[in-house]
């Protein structure tokens, strides 16, 4: 059983949290739980802030203003997940979805990435990151996954951390057995690589494949959408080296 | 690499294929062809019926109206996978995506379940078959899925036909290793079950789980939505037990 409340109201905010501590919301947040979920003074729901775990709170009403106040801790801090997500942006709702996706397969970070076939330009790097804390909010997750800006896969390259293997997601890879091209990478930190729709030039695939530590994996014989892709792949790492193996 | 051309454009026809036949089109693929993508007659697409296979065909203008003519055949027909797919329907965009990503992902059928939590009543069959039907057109799939009336999950579980053994994704279930669940079960035809934002109720859980032949599957510590664990336990079957192991 997933190890938490999942019928309750989940927030996010931005302040300290700790038992007893008074919980200041901003004008959405109010308008959220009082018009939309109209809750009332004394009704209960889960907070958290990304730093100090999960909180029970209980509804305040000071005249007019609706507040919070934290009462136990219902469950500790989680670590941030080692697991990186570096993806070409798709367009508008695609990337909303495809940003919450990742969060709810568990990934700690969100970074997008742009390749010659990417058809985004423009990063809007605050609508990213309230997509992941609302998924974060719907799915339980506690530590809400850092948003990096937009970096040309050359630059993703030439910077790359020699201690994380990248999980190279490529439509060109002839079809093979994931698990066992998985369960073959060594142990360490993971990057997992979802290239644009209509996939990686060969510039940019031969340049991905001179990387000394990544694996080059096949997500089978159907062409996926880039968001599809996304969640099969980080499916089969979560299953494979995850925390999908046990709790 | 996949085998076929993924970067041509693919439609979906009613009428019989074959070298040199007439496809006659109607006002809708007229339009699509003529004005959204602009073909001139004399341009090629490719064309398929999930019943001959998959042929180029020419655009042939007869006054004004926009036909095709079927050329060789560029990939036979595949059978339909065995693979079937029981959902519980979600609102609106989420569930055209939901079917989209299914095709994608490879089932042979799609299987609306009604379940206690459902908050569907009225289901479009004509548009899922429609979603089916683009998921196809874009990812290179040529046997459509067929798309099944919605059924009662207590009808689903009377009518059971005991060789098909049944993948139950349950947020029930403890998380434990799924890829040493899936690899445990018998050979034969598979049926994959998603439950319904909230999950199923306890008598529904207990009602699948006295089928002779099922299997309780954990997807994970967190809490996926249903569209997220559709693609999530698809593409873990179909690494296990599918057509994602070689071409």
């Amino acid at each position: 059983m997933a190890a938490y409340d999942f019928l309750s109201v989940r927030l996010f905010v931005d302040s300290p949290l700790g038992e007893g501590r008074a919980i200041a919301l901003d004008k959405t947040q109010q308008n959220y739980l009082g018009n939309v979920l109209r809750l009332k003074a004394g009704e209960r729901i889960l907070v958290f802030n990304g730093r100090d775990g999960e909180f029970a709170a209980g509804v305040t009403l000071e005249g007019k203003r609706l507040g919070l106040s934290a009462q136990a801790q219902t469950r500790p801090q989680t670590p941030t997940p080692s697991l990186r997500w570096l993806f070409a942006p798709l367009k508008h709702a695609r990337l909303d979805y495809m940003v919450q996706k990742a969060v709810e397969m568990g990934v700690g970070t969100i970074e997008p990435v742009i390749t010659r076939r990417t058809q985004v330009s423009r990063i809007n790097l605050e609508r990213m990151r309230a997509n992941a804390i609302e998924a974060a909010e719907q799915c339980g997750v506690i530590s809400v996954p850092e948003v990096f800006p937009e970096r040309n896969l050359a630059k993703v390259i030439e910077d790359w951390d020699a201690s994380a293997h990248l999980v190279f997601c490529d439509e060109g890879a002839a079809v093979a057995d994931p698990l066992a091209t998985l369960a073959a990478m060594p142990q360490g930190p993971i990057a997992v690589l979802i290239g644009p729709e209509g996939g990686f030039d060969e510039a940019e695939r031969q340049a991905i494949m001179r990387l000394a530590s990544h694996t080059r994996l096949s997500l089978g014989p159907r062409i996926l959408r880039a968001d599809t892709a996304a969640v099969a792949a980080l499916a089969l790492v979560q299953a494979v080296h995850g925390d999908w193996r046990a709790a």
